[in-house]
């Protein structure tokens, strides 16, 4: 392993924590909250950084291994020195409590500890700020950002390739253009003009500065932290609702989408099967719960933009709330559950599964039956309009064994650990393995995740760092191979 | 398709019923009740299958297919004909619940309606004894039986390997013999070797002859109908519980490792890594229980009993009772549910997803990961101390996902119909889907499925089919290219 190359990309990524942590500082200037919070992550980091980054490493090959141990170490630092403004501020949250929610920020779960013993409204705005900007920047990615500002001479003969691979969400990464540097700057632009557009829209229809920007940042990267107790819906706002309902949606939306439309190729973006499924799916479950819960609320509006908000909340893997689904019927519920899975579109900021492997999955097991059928022809998935590559198809159903068997085994370890209920500990899991934030029962959308207990609490840790990153880069670091000598 | 072939081969199995249906005959008979529930099925079944088989179709040829679609029609064939004695004895039990107690009882999975209208203890002798009957042909199957029964002449140059392949349990079927007529006989005759053993075990403890009879059956198909309400618990007798605990266990183990022993190859059979896995996870699941439950019972033996037969009847899908493990601890709740997926080894009469499959899916995925550590590297799923063939992996896995989806799917429409709590839901599912017979909740071992709708118990039958085929004859027999005339 080439451990000079890793520690320098840990120290770069360290040094763009630092430099992303201006903004809650300028914030807590703004808002004379106490400056200490930041000011010592940022020396630390900066620190530590720099040290790790003096030297250029002189080899600089960088293989896939080499790339997911970056990856993976990289979000456990950026997540421990994440969680240092929240702890030193003075409110009496444990570390682990802190380190459990700043994980949930940058892995765009939004499972929050907060609202047991200390409240949301006890925080300080510029560590409720900085705690919704982890998801901005876990949405897209910390490395990918760093790319993208990474000064060209760094990156000379580096294969980041691994890099991107490992941070991007999908089974396969569709470079946008040849050079990665491009690709990571086009991705970011995107990304900020998506949020701006967002902020303004909010700004436009009477939310202050403050809150517009924390929701949007919360949207963007579809981590659903809110400052409010109650959510979105606390807001009593219908157009707010639409809003960060649509934009929920487009976040969930493969980037490269986006690219292929500012590039006025929008008749084949729309060609999208990913896209097209999107759609169908919110369609459905929208329909579906609109039916199941007419009964329970007055308006047929008020009926479809609960549906609309609560469904994009969820297939996007946000998280936000303006029900509380805990009460609703069983079918709805079910249907909530069902789309944590499901997630958004490969190459978004959306977590799940993601709709193009669950495409996969399913042709793949469309083509075993027709296999069976007519054992002597030759049927290929299709996807996306090409045959998909036996590669991936291959990777794409080992992902979900190992993603079934981390599930498996964290229901089990909760439950021995907790003894909470069934439904409890399914959802709690499935909520942090597919970075959606609230469940059912007791970590409803108006519930949280305080009581679990450390050894839960770091489980599910692990278990949102898996989500996020596609759990190949997490597994590799607790896999004993990886750190023996050949 | 050939069909004359088909039919001919679904009338030799529809006579084979009749001939079968002649036990219960004599049992009314000896207990005074009616003989027409049985006399009236026996002249259909024989007349219609005489009918069916009078000339011996001249095209022989039958591909893979042919093969699935002879089991599936069959199976439901089977289970229409064998409804009828519950259905015209006058019990007022309708004919959709008649048809769910007969799926239930030929698929091995033990899902009752009985106990709301219509208690067991109402029903006849013959009746209950053509019920738990019926776990015991499934439990082989009947067209193994077949198979075994069958003159050689009429078989001449047909390749009948595809129906022992559709009917047998498992990820790949190991003949036993190179000749199919005397593997069917030597599973056969394992099969009521078995069965005769716990009988006289039962006998030998004072069980009367006839309730040995029909639990014995019933252990044996890995079914699980009681002839009691509160199932073997009612016999308050420990030595009971034990030695039916013990034949459920064995009745889930491959049946090629009864044959290697009684071979003389005693050690070969023990290096089987499905036994030993089958052994471990028993192991591991009943001192899990043991530990959770302990508080709840008073002594150490009277716990180790309770987790031993709940554990015993669960990973063995046949879902016998002697507690009520709705009323049990969350994380033994959740172990036996688990252990509903898990199901027994392949080539026995358990459901379930089989050890097998689990097994080469675990090391599958972890092959996967071993590829991404090092892409350059060939490595192979190895089982049963050999590498597993590429075929094999490859339809394991899209057993899997085709597995998955019906589950989904079943969950569904099933929360949509009926509105029951998501754990009745998913439990009846998996109950149903894996052969085992009571979930949680209201399916609850001390539950019944008399409250589903007449579409979700048409769902539940198609489930307990699916399982007990293992999915794809009965795919192939909803879909579509399958009737159409090539």
């Amino acid at each position: 392993m080439n451990g000079r190359m890793v520690l320098f990309l840990i120290g770069q990524m360290l040094r763009v924590e630092g430099l992303l942590m201006l903004l809650p500082l300028i914030c807590a200037g703004i808002y004379g909250d106490s400056l200490v919070p930041f000011l010592l992550p940022i020396v630390l980091l900066c620190g530590i950084g720099t040290a790790l980054t003096i030297r250029s490493p002189k080899k600089r090959d960088f293989s896939a291994k080499e790339g997911f141990v970056t990856v993976g170490l990289s979000w456990i630092l950026l997540s421990l020195f994440g969680s240092i403004p929240l702890y030193i501020s003075g409110y009496g949250i444990s570390f682990i409590d802190c380190f459990f929610e700043t994980v949930s920020g940058f892995t765009t779960t939004g499972a929050t500890i907060l609202g047991e013993t200390v409240s949301i409204a006890a925080l300080s705005k510029s560590v409720l700020f900085w705690r919704s900007f982890t998801h901005w920047i876990g949405g897209m990615g910390v490395l990918v950002f760093m790319l993208a500002v990474m000064p060209k001479s760094e990156m000379k003969n580096v294969r980041l390739l691994h890099v991107l691979r490992a941070e991007a969400t999908g089974p396969s990464v569709s470079k946008i253009s040849e050079k990665l540097k491009k690709t990571a700057r086009i991705l970011y632009s995107l990304y900020i003009a998506l949020t701006v557009l967002q902020i303004l829209f909010l700004l436009v229809g009477g939310m202050g500065l403050y809150d517009s920007l924390v929701n949007s940042f919360a949207t963007a990267g579809t981590g659903g932290f809110s400052i409010k107790d109650l959510s979105i819906g606390e807001y009593q706002n219908p157009y707010f609702e639409y809003v960060i309902a649509v934009f929920m949606v487009l976040f969930s939306v493969n980037f490269n989408i986006f690219y292929l439309i500012l590039c006025g190729h929008a008749l084949k973006a729309f060609k999208s099967e990913e896209l097209r499924w999107l759609f169908c799916i919110i369609a459905g479950a929208i329909a579906i719960i609109m039916i199941d819960i007419y009964s329970l609320y007055g308006s047929l509006e008020e009926v479809f933009r609960l549906s609309f908000f609560q469904v994009a909340s969820i297939v996007s893997t946000t998280g936000f709330a303006t029900a509380d689904f805990n009460l609703w019927p069983p079918l709805s519920k079910l249907i909530l559950v069902l789309l944590m899975f499901i997630g958004g579109c490969a190459g978004s900021t959306a977590g799940g599964i993601k709709i193009g492997r669950i495409i996969m999955l399913v042709k793949n097991g469309i083509r075993e039956i027709r296999y069976i059928l007519h054992p002597r022809s030759v049927i290929s998935v299709q996807y996306e309009g090409r045959k998909a590559d036996h590669e991936t198809v291959r990777s794409t159903t080992s992902f979900l064994i190992v993603y079934i068997l981390i599930f498996v085994v964290s229901i089990l370890v909760i439950t021995a650990v907790d003894e909470f209920d069934l439904v409890t500990s399914f959802t709690s899991v499935s909520a942090c393995l597919n970075n959606v934030g609230p469940g059912l029962e007791m970590v409803g959308p108006m519930g949280n995740f305080a009581a679990f207990s450390l050894p839960s609490k770091l489980l599910l840790c692990f278990d949102m760092l898996a989500g996020r990153l596609e759990i190949f880069p997490i597994i590799m670091l607790i896999s004993p191979s990886t750190w023996k000598r050949s």
